[in-house]
């Protein structure tokens, strides 16, 4: 494996393949001038680390195609944890067709929602095909929500946490530092007009340390509540609470190692064998899982 | 798709495949003598029923091996919900082989659990793979628990139902509805006796009719804490209140449709893609539910 990127989900995805008996991590590649990694070669171009499977790609969601697609041309399979759900499909249709092209795998969206989350989505509208399935998420902190709080004028670093209300309902708590001299007024009435927050419920409220607040836990709650066959009332639910990054640097390992055992082509985690994001072989998974 | 067995599994594994808009039964198969189903071309033999694509067995675990061998040797794919989890791994060699000859695909264990519980255990140890996983069944009734305490002398009818008290800990709860002249004294110590209840935490009581307490109504919740990568106290869970034959019957309407997407051979639930068991295509599906 090779890493690429060490932000935060760099660092736990090296942890992840450090952590799995039947990988190693080869090198991690930084932008130059990227401080090396204890331990690592580390690298600006991929192609100085010689043999590499498959890239686990801990970049930002927008910097994925790009770059995936120079790898897959180069033969190395790649895995991401790419959220932008709207464009899931069309990475799909772009990667699928360069990685047929490469004779590599690629392995998209491997995250926990999209990732983990639409395996057990999928698996809960199979058992009960007519029906509703919610996805609350939360308490934990929103990247997205966050980065736009930020972007205010006046604030100097801002944490949006969502608050699962039910039904795929979300409370926004909006915790900002503000720059010397800001109006916290002004910035309350900016965040609660921007898009991203117009629409839901959304408290504001000034910290002198968003660092202080620092946490990285997230969880879900996915309910189904539906039909099987004739019979109505049939209730699911999945819950987890976890670190977030960790748990993305794993998921990533395991969509790297299922890479390895593909036909080439671009998949989502709900069209591979689940079986195949595990360690271990066949024989002894099926006697204890199964 | 043909039935193959009409008992309380076979009759909703039929409504699920008329809620299927992607399916059609073609007959029941019954033994000889069984009454003919209303509506549907009720036979003793598949072969009288023309083309099947896939057979869904919703026979007894022991009946499943004899009866898939014949039906792969013809050809025609099998599903069945074999429940014996020490001899799913033989069996699955075993039908392996014939649906390879047969040049036809056997999808074996597809109920809840085992078949959907699994593919839930198998992403909970992928996203943890240090920990431990808890599968706690209940409260609902135990088919095989019921069995035994109705073999015991002086029980003419038997309910053992599965209380979960958490960490795979069960309670037994068995009512019996005793023989003319039976001694419940003489029963109650016989069921404790029993290697099926021996190391539970049994409860006997002695009702009038077992009939005013059927209720197939069952339930799950399996609980993982583990390690993704280096990061511990990951927490997740999974739960369903469900009726126990429509969600049999479900699952196995969806290995019914995923074995017609599988190359020749034996498949367990986590060996196939979770989208291979929906109906749709497979753009709207991901565009949809990853």
């Amino acid at each position: 494996m090779a890493i690429v990127g060490y932000g935060n989900i760099g660092q736990f995805a090296l942890e992840a393949v450090e952590a799995a008996p039947d990988m190693e991590c080869v090198g991690i590649v930084r932008r130059a001038g990227g401080a090396a990694i204890k331990g690592y070669k580390t690298v600006s171009d991929i192609k100085e680390l010689g043999k590499v499977d498959v890239a686990i790609l801990a970049t930002p969601s927008r910097k994925v195609e790009e770059t995936a697609l120079k790898y897959l041309a180069l033969g190395i399979s790649t895995v991401d944890s790419f959220d932008i759900h709207t464009k899931i499909y069309d990475l799909r249709e772009t990667l699928g067709k360069a990685a047929v092209a490469g004779g590599a795998v690629s392995v998209i969206s491997a995250g926990w929602d999209p990732g983990s989350d639409s395996v057990v989505r999928a698996l809960m509208q199979a058992m009960a095909p007519c029906g509703v399935t919610y996805t609350n998420f939360g308490p934990g902190r929103s990247m997205g929500h966050s980065v736009a709080a930020k972007a205010i004028d006046g604030v100097k670093d801002a944490l949006s946490m969502t608050i699962p209300l039910g039904t795929g309902i979300h409370r926004r708590m909006v915790y900002v530092e503000l720059e010397k001299g800001a109006d916290f007024a002004a910035v309350e009435a900016a965040i609660h007009a921007d898009p991203y927050f117009a629409s839901d419920e959304t408290h504001v409220m000034q910290v002198s340390s968003i660092e202080a607040l620092n946490d990285v836990g997230h969880g879900v709650n996915m309910v189904r509540k539906g039909v099987s066959g004739a019979t109505h009332n049939q209730l699911f639910s999945f819950d987890m609470k976890i670190n977030n990054p960790a748990l993305t640097g794993q998921v990533l390992v395991c969509a790297a190692r299922a890479a390895t055992k593909q036909k080439a082509g671009c998949y989502t985690m709900i069209e591979i064998p689940v079986i195949d994001y595990l360690v271990g072989n066949r024989e002894d998974l099926i006697r204890h899982l199964v």
